[in-house]
């Protein structure tokens, strides 16, 4: 397997047709995968907003007042607001925000971008990345794509590639059912893959100034066990998420 | 950058030299990355165990009973016993066991494998799998080896490879300072690359009856960021870990 960026992609604009630039640039194969940051994925749909935009409601402004008051800057309440309209559920709202988009992406600040916004404030993610996917692959000779983002988890220091959305392949592998060396079942095993093709992405992508939005993974082969769309957990066997609603911050440390 | 599996490794049993055995099959060069399951450095090491070592104490007995009770199915306190001996702290007790290990990596059961285990029960998880990684990078060519699981996590369905163990290089790449395409800095962004290679392994190198323990990643560049060690998160910002602190799992759904 081989991962390779795609080299010598313009700053993309609303508007751009993303998957001319890419072919332009690049012989894809069918059996590529063809991994895009959501960055360039929303800036070619217009993605891109003003704080002017959000008027802060009562929920906004407390929640902008509570971040305030814990950091000691002051936090725009119509920032807050941007985030409550791109989510469905709010699970933290301090020290930060952490909420599930509409699209069913769990992460702080619903996603939204404030730095690398050319002509804009704030940069949200495409509203349906499985759709972006879907559309940009019907241009593409390539039968894969997948958004990625990165984002952090609990447990782990630091940031990693993610899929947010995904289309011509399985989510995940599922190896239940398959056997060990020694013939007996293996435990209940599923394999994310999208989120691991959008890691091993991240490794050559970059994110500064040399960032390479696309990148190319030549080579991967999902195999003969079945797949599934599953990508984002169920509420009821998402523990975390349920220990979370019945959390709130402590600055004092500890529980509250 | 390319990745590819080590083809022909024996079945490792304990005392088996890993790192011969990998060196009989490949020509590394010093800026591979080499990534082991932690199955066979387990194995090799002779972290194999029966339930009998574990002769269940009061706290295990009463895991263990509340979990069948849970589940229906007659839970082994044995089992309960020898997951807390390898933790250092129990952050769910139902409806599975979820603690911190005793290098810091936090997993279902402590990582304790019951498939794939010839010649045992449990097969554990390395105990201190840097030095590990340090240790058989010694005998390698390479200059960087990881030690990889694979874990489930909260949010996002399924499980993906990790590194538990590292040695040869930084486990993030630190790009706070960097500057956008406009000149504006970055956010805070620190990318954990051990997890991102280790997930990009994972993709290679398959679970059941064909797997293939040892992966090489080739052309693999770190780069001029700085980078750190930190891998795991510390308490005081894994606000997860706090509000499970407070949480009880209620069968019943919803929160306790």
């Amino acid at each position: 397997m081989e991962l390779f960026a795609v080299e010598g992609l313009p700053e993309i604009e609303p508007g751009d047709d993303l998957a001319a630039e890419i072919n332009a640039r690049v012989d894809l194969r069918a059996d590529d995968v063809v991994c895009i940051a959501s960055t360039v994925v929303s800036k070619a749909e217009g993605r891109i907003a003003e704080l002017a935009e959000y008027p802060a409601g009562p929920r906004a402004r407390e929640i902008a007042a509570n971040l305030s008051g814990l950091s000691g800057r002051e936090k725009d309440p119509r920032f807050a607001q941007a985030v409550l309209e791109e989510s469905v559920e709010l699970l933290m709202e301090s020290p930060f925000l952490l909420t599930e988009t509409r699209f069913g992406h769990v992460g702080v600040n619903a996603g939204i971008d404030r730095s690398n916004v050319p002509g804009g404030e704030l940069l949200l993610l495409p509203k349906r990345p499985s759709e972006s996917a879907a559309r940009i692959r019907t241009e593409l000779p390539a039968e894969q794509v997948i958004i990625t983002d990165t984002c952090g988890r609990p447990f782990r220091y630091g940031q990693r590639g993610v899929a947010i959305g995904w289309d011509g392949m399985p989510a995940s592998r599922d190896w239940r059912g398959a056997i060990d060396r020694d013939g007996r079942q293996l435990g209940v095993t599923v394999q994310n893959v999208i989120d691991e093709l959008a890691a091993a992405a991240n490794l050559v992508a970059g994110e500064a100034d040399g960032g390479t939005p696309v990148i190319v993974i030549r080579g991967f082969e999902f195999g003969d066990l079945p797949g599934s769309q599953n990508h984002f957990r169920d509420l009821e066997t998402d523990y975390v998420r349920q220990a979370l609603r019945g959390w709130s911050y402590n600055p004092q440390g500890g529980n509250a």
